[in-house]
């Protein structure tokens, strides 16, 4: 029952005040209109849903799968082993696997994409975590330039490629180690640069800390952290950021 | 001599061409069209620049001040103390101290605001950082929509502010203690929310290391972490990210 | 306006649909019904409201004491300073302060305690962060039972105060340094423990993370912990604990 | 012995003062009245014991399960494997396990159930420590309400529980990740908060560090917190908390 | 009243059984013969008792030393202030502050010392952490012989030294920064080692843990470690070791 | 040579002075008297040697057991696994494996055992740890009194085991998750106890700092520390403190 | 094309300004001279690259190797299984395993080895990174002497070794538990000393935490740190240091 | 006595061989030839000792300079304050005060300086520990170049500055917040770089811990890294690693 249902109730006696008053109590606040399974429906619009499929049982995510494709609904599954992709293709023919980004994508229709958001790692080891951010991104219709091996230590490739970076809207920086990669491009470019450590190293980097922690006190400016090897989470914050110009070239 | 300058003269035999050689080996890098200097200067066209105060010695801050007051030029400082005011106000009567985020700012013209950031806290404590990103944001030229106070362990405020939340462009949450006040707003608007941990709190709290690992542990999508206490880094961040849709609504 | 009177209101075709609609839309948390502030009400009818005074400047927390006295309302303020009562007491002369506790209360009447509450540390340094585990009790209507200084280091001292720590319904646990109190009591008697670590001791302990750990780690059964020095929340947490008791015993 | 006895003889001079004051000396504690075995046997009259089987090798265990059938009486194994009760069905054929719980249950006897405990995970990977704080409520007397993956990064779905949250005695709370869960409970209902970091996560979670900071750094009320991944240690203590209120019932 | 006494009254049909039983339930453990009590006493038959002056008020140590006065009892004072002894000194004129162990000492007679213990140290800074452990050795009666400075850095120092060290019962390694010193001395001596980190040092030092992980993890035999700074434990410990062949010799 | 005979020669003019010069400079230094083989030798004589064996290559080690074997010498191997031990026995059929200490012996002659040392644990996943220290003691000549699982949440066991451990020379004890027995063992003996904290537990003890940082902070006296799960250490560290006084007994 | 040939064309209107300007913007850094690639090819004339194989799959590997071989070009690969080494090999039947290691090394020329490098163990188990380190300084051109199992837990077997160590020009020392070795060779030797931390040991050893702090706190001069574990960084570290001296003599 | 005089005397008979045995078991290992008193006389002749300041009393330090001005013999005081130097100044009016590196110097000579060390910095903060590895640096003989304010923030600010730095021998990279200078200075040089970590930050630098990391997992090659804000230590080294290619030199 929707409130204005509720209320024409009450207005045309069918339902007594005490009735309402309780109902009202305990109505469960999607029906608000500010809960995010709403705008999450408009955001994926055309585009599809996620799956987090790490320790999820095979079986499980088969009927995921098959509940989606029997909606033609668009599914990305990050985290995705190689087993449960083939577990989940017999029931589910046309899911594809990644084995970079471990993603299995199921799709239906593919959307155009717009703006540019460049996607790149320190070193070949991080490109796992590069991939997930950068087919997150382009799951929700943005196109992504890969820009890998720039590492800070041999500065000079990151600077031969500074002139793709600095047409991207939006940079996603991916690096292990010690982490520098991030401060050194939003030293540069004047975009917002997302910047995912990763837990890629030896000795002293314990997990991925030494990189986490090099980013969060980067000296540059316009520089914003997620999680330790959360590819998933920089590709879906650059989308986030896409978007608010994305929907301003809408409106006009 | 700027690069054009340069060949101009290497094609009129002006310079040999060893020593034009030289020239360009050595170059300083900020000619070479992408370092920050530029759009830095491109961005805060009209805006001003900002110091970063706390270290510094009031001689050396007058007269940075005065060099700015001399040239007209806005200009913003971030960690300043009562102190440090008073001794730039001597040389800098235009001054003005503002007590809650700690910043010196000085104007010279003010530019229409446009857009609109909501920075959040989580209880009182944090005001001070929140002001810190909210008077950087306002400096660079967005609204801002102050929302303290909503910490999550009294939910119920935080919800009865949401619509004014969901108008946001972008949101600044800014928590100490638990943190998860970033975690939650994130959950719910469908904007870009960058998270700012407070050193507030005691006991396990770790100087901010708990607020920290919550917000980057965040299961919410759509966040992305500054370092603790860093209202500046967010109120420039978001500024960033703003600015992707202004200059989308100037080019059309 | 009450959910009651908006109803009725819908009825009486005082208010349109569309207003009434937009205003529960936006309605306070707390009206609800689940929202904290209504059982708090109830919790603290003839108790009175909490405090904490930590961080908040003098004229702050005058006004916030005046308002209590006007009201002719019970208030605890926790984490107070000395200096912070001196300034209070100009305005509310009633109230009064624990140097022990750290506490300024004001109170108007005076409510029968009932149960009995044992808080326990381990040394007499753990005595402050012991008191306003004890006082918040006290004023939320628990009796409490001091046992102080009982660490194990000397256990004949714990068992010869075991037949009082007996009678309790609860117990408040407090220690500092290896913080084994906790975990040896809750070995002997049969309620629940609330363990409280605190930061006191030297060298690895690490501002009380050694007593935290030991806590959390302890293979007694029935203990549960609270932030390193947080007494207050014990205090709260085993009034929480108690009141399924009274309230047992109030329903009969 | 027991004292009454030693003391009867001492009387009737059928043991020498010297004798009864080295048996004294030397007295198991466990009969001096206050030991937990005794509170122990009290409290599991008609429940049963509890086991670690973790470590435990199969013979071990297969023999404590076979001495607890003989008697007849009712015990609960935590953190067993499949392989363990495999062995242990061998010798005890009607021990049953629970692979969502890890538990291997012998009962004998069904009380019935008394009371409400919620409880609550963040995520669907936090159900194998929920069960096994319910299983162990359920074992110990209590009914027990599950209500899993309500996390706060989806908040409507929380709120669209908390009418049956509120009618619990007694709430525990299970989250990894951030592990914010328990905060925003605790902020909701008046009933006290038992709360359980899980180790679910990955990156800077670094093994449930992150969701126990969070829990022990609340600033919510009425919430103590137990050991990461500790269902039973919750499902133990909310058994004492309720144990509370039902020996009142029984009381009167 | 004694056991003994308890048991000829019970005998002599002085008590009631059932006051006898009731006594005996709640006994204090000190009289049940092996509470540490009992042994200190014996251990400190003509040495005296040790005070923890820190954090202790002024009035209240003045207290405590004043009845040792009275008593002619032997006490010493660790952790104390210039200032405290101060106010101490107006009460008690005989008691003696020593600026370099910071400790009260107040004796009225003077044992012979026995036995040799080596306290050592690695740079001049760890000697206040030194002489706490050397004053209390020579407090419980040991000959203590001071051998400073003589960290590994400069290895000649220490080797030096070594037969004055070799000639020693027990040696007490006290040393700060990379705190090497406790595992060279005992891998090149066959006694005892207590070794004492100290938090002399900076950058990552981390206050003290440094020394600490260095002394826990040496590969040297015969080794094993007190807290940070916790020179009175080391000295305490030395005389407990050294008291085992002081009993020795004693009883032949 | 030896530093007499070198001097013999230089007095005899059979060596040159610049020769003895020479020579005298990189004098090995175990020829100075006081390196730890000699009174390694000393120590062991009649003992024999310990081999760490973890790390080792099955060849290697045979190796150093055939050669023990030829000597008819006694030793002791730390750490070793069953298929370490298969190996050894091939070329050594005397060796023996004890699989809860982890050890392979072999032993020629059997010194009789003097003293008493009590080794005590906490549980019974610390008696792996435990029976390191327990074979180690007894190696070198002590006995040993083992007193499993009386861990402080059940305190009765403890104490009822009291009368034995009183008995003992010196306490090893062995514990994990909380840690607390070391020190309340330490309060109730007057002997040196030698902690062994354990990486047993889960959750927050972080691979057993929690046990390391309770005895570390441990308020009783005459307590010191050796790495986590370092049996061998504690044993070793026992037997060199039980030396003393065994020293003192040949010496008279 | 190289700038010297680009301003010749700009001199012979080969190209337009307009060309040039903008070939100069986007100009590959590595072509400026300072780039580390060029002294890389001049420090590896005659020497080789260097590979880290970690991670990398095999046929990755196999081409990399191919490719050097084809060249003739010398190549060392570091943290190379056994595995990816089987597979190198049968496309690159020269190339070379070194099980100590974990090196694959191609060597078409061999050159003359200068200077002396010291590589020193604490103990056996740390010899695999100091060979890391031996195997790369003697790629690079250094002669390598091995001075293993020389900790200071028996320091005489160091100072025995100490003649040797004095004659080297740098020294790298290598140790994992405590670690001191470092700090002890420091305070002897008059030369730099490189410090690597390994992971080897046990309990507090925190995977070479232990040893990384001991090393950056030592007290001794002349002493700095890599990587846990990183004995190629150490080894190239005394390759730049000693070239410095070998360019000297080059130049004389 | 010296060695050489010792043996005459054996020689001589003027003393006896037990006397001269055991004059040299007891020697001062300066004498032996490896000990570090040597070279560093060596060293430092016509250079200077060096004095920690930070904890010795002024009287001490007033000492120590005046011991220094008698012998004419040049000192380098660190880490002392004004006060310090206020006090000396009164007994050695020459010694001079730098603020800015903390140091106090005291010169009778001054020898030509020779070799180029680079001492950069990433902020301006950092100045104070680059001062001191500069002045240390002097203090040995090194020329030095300061090129403060290149952080990696504003890359093109350190890029100009390059041809600079890359004609210095040997790099000091002294940086706080991320510490990136190093990795990206290393990258580019063919030199040592030695990587100073400074305390400089705020937040999630936990008192330089993050620069440490991030220096300690750099990528780059030849880069070696000393303790938080050990700017003397930098200096020290770098001055070891110049001093092989200075007596390369001189040997010529």
């Amino acid at each position: 029952m929707e409130i204005h249902e509720l209320l024409q109730k009450v207005k045309d006696n069918e339902i007594s005040l005490q009735d309402a008053e309780k109902y009202l109590k305990t109505l469960p606040y999607e029906d608000l209109g500010f809960a995010k399974l709403d705008h999450h429906r408009a955001l994926r619009s055309g585009f599809g849903e996620v799956v987090y499929c790490a320790g999820k049982t095979q079986e499980h995510l088969a009927k995921i799968y098959e509940s989606f494709s029997k909606r033609k609904s668009n599914v990305l599954g990050t985290r995705a082993s190689q087993e449960q992709f083939e577990y989940v293709k017999q029931t589910v023919p046309d899911a594809v696997y990644d084995p970079l980004s471990h993603t299995i994508s199921l799709k239906f229709d593919e959307h155009e994409r717009v703006g540019m958001i460049a996607v790149c790692t320190g070193g070949t080891s991080d490109i796992a975590v590069a991939e997930e951010a950068a087919v997150t991104a382009e799951f929700f219709g943005s196109n992504v330039e890969r820009i890998y091996d720039v590492g800070v230590a041999g500065i000079h490739r990151l600077f031969s490629k500074m002139p793709e970076i600095q047409k991207a809207n939006c940079v996603v920086a991916v690096a292990g180690m010690e982490g520098a990669l991030a401060g050194v491009i939003a030293g540069v470019v004047d975009k917002p640069v997302i910047a995912v450590p990763t837990s890629i190293g030896y000795g002293a980097n314990f997990g991925g800390l030494s990189a986490l922690l090099t980013m969060l006190n980067s000296c540059a400016e316009g520089i914003a952290v997620v999680n330790i090897d959360n590819g998933f989470g920089a590709g879906y914050m650059v989308t986030q950021i896409y978007r608010l110009a994305a929907v301003k070239e809408k409106e006009i």
